[in-house]
């Protein structure tokens, strides 16, 4: 039984993430190489709802932390006996009231075993006017201050996702007008 | 048993930690939430005293490294146990003539399963201010280069205890004339 | 049986590591002190040898990843092994057309158990000369803000390191035209 590559894919809101992975994945298709795509979140909510933990995703914020963490892990073991090429969208850090977050844990990466995880990035400038101009989603509103120490802040927590795991982190920069750059890049690294 | 938060609070030398987390601790008290505030230094010293390995701080720092790591895991279990909410003061970073050392190593981490882990930060060029009009203690003296270095590797060290415990990693700026606004922060945090 | 140090020496291509570690070793030999010095890509290529996995260096990048990871963790307990005090010369990061890769991953570490990492840095633009001069060398030319963000995920990843391990993390900064500082500073940090 051969192994598929399992990336992760991260950016902060508004970087143009989910663009560069279905753009991606499009192209990929083209060439025939296929890649199964997972949100790592919703991954966690349907393993919380087979197990009747949760019913609805509000539920899931508010449940115990050692709750949540088994949720996580078992979410990881799911995703893990994929064999297929797999593309696990989720946040490298999340920037939550009380701090940053790591958004895969040691005993997430323990279970999950990532071969490359992907650090989707672009100017800080650029995402405030996404966000700005993004009015469906209403978001606590950051500066740019804080966006460049969240892009940075995800360098920092990747760094230790790769000395533990032994993962690539790859940096690709999605910058405006020049979506087709990001994509070839991304496509290369996951042919 | 309901078990309270643990709060790691740290800080380059000069930041005004001890100045914010004493000001916190009465504010919160003002508003009836309790706090056992402990150094982790003085715990590991205090340790060491019982079990008869040392009788005054010097001889903590001439110790050899298995039994001072020892001594780091058993302070970390003493303050494990309190089931109160804690604020536990000491480095993220050590600035020692043979590099930075972290301030909680991984078998420290495993022990004390931190909450949250404060970085309270202020402007470099304050931070030299502060410690050049401090005649009180005799500090090596660093430049504005080597402060920002080591603000900086706080940063970065603290990633590495988000991924391995699952703690959110806050910073807090103690700026000039605003104390009450790190303050502020800091209680809303600790709430 | 008394221990020597373990010194982890490294460096983006071009920074002058070798130099610095050679004029190092001739300075610490005047003084009487005795250095082991270990290429960590050397060992694990010996320890293939014998193992009669691999005949020439080629081969050593075409290994299964299980396979590789196995060497390197001989490589470490070979080298961990050895009671003199001993220089291993490695990356801290890896920069690879997947992204960076950790140089010490934690299996690594774990067996290794270093007592210092060396992260021999300089100016971005020296470095981009002194690889535009090396013409025994055909590397891929990086440019200079990818030069400067390697150097820098070198320092992220070391914190990592020093979290896992305890071990401190030395910048030796390497300018030109002032190798005797360079050499000064880890003879003192060697001694």
């Amino acid at each position: 039984m051969s192994k598929g590559k399992k990336v992760v894919i991260t950016g902060v809101p508004g970087v143009g993430k989910t663009t560069v992975i279905d753009a991606s994945m499009e192209a990929l298709k083209a060439e025939g190489v296929a890649y199964t795509s997972i949100n790592f979140g919703t991954c966690m909510f349907e393993v919380g709802c087979d197990q009747g933990i949760v019913n609805d995703r509000d539920e899931m914020r508010k449940l115990d932390q050692d709750v949540q963490r088994e949720l996580q892990k078992t979410a990881a073991k799911v995703i893990a006996r994929i064999t297929d090429n797999t593309i696990i969208d989720t946040h490298c850090t999340v920037s939550t009231p009380a701090g940053y977050l790591a958004g895969l844990p040691s005993w997430v990466l323990e279970e999950l075993k990532p071969d490359i995880i992907v650090l989707v990035e672009t100017d800080e400038d650029q995402i405030l006017k996404r966000r700005l101009s993004d009015t469906s989603r209403s978001r606590d509103m950051e500066g740019y201050v804080a966006i460049k120490d969240h892009q940075r802040y995800n360098r920092y927590m990747a760094a230790s996702y790769s000395m533990l795991t032994g993962c690539t982190v790859k940096i690709v920069r999605n910058l405006d007008f020049l979506l087709e750059n990001a994509v070839s890049e991304m496509v290369e690294l996951l042919r």
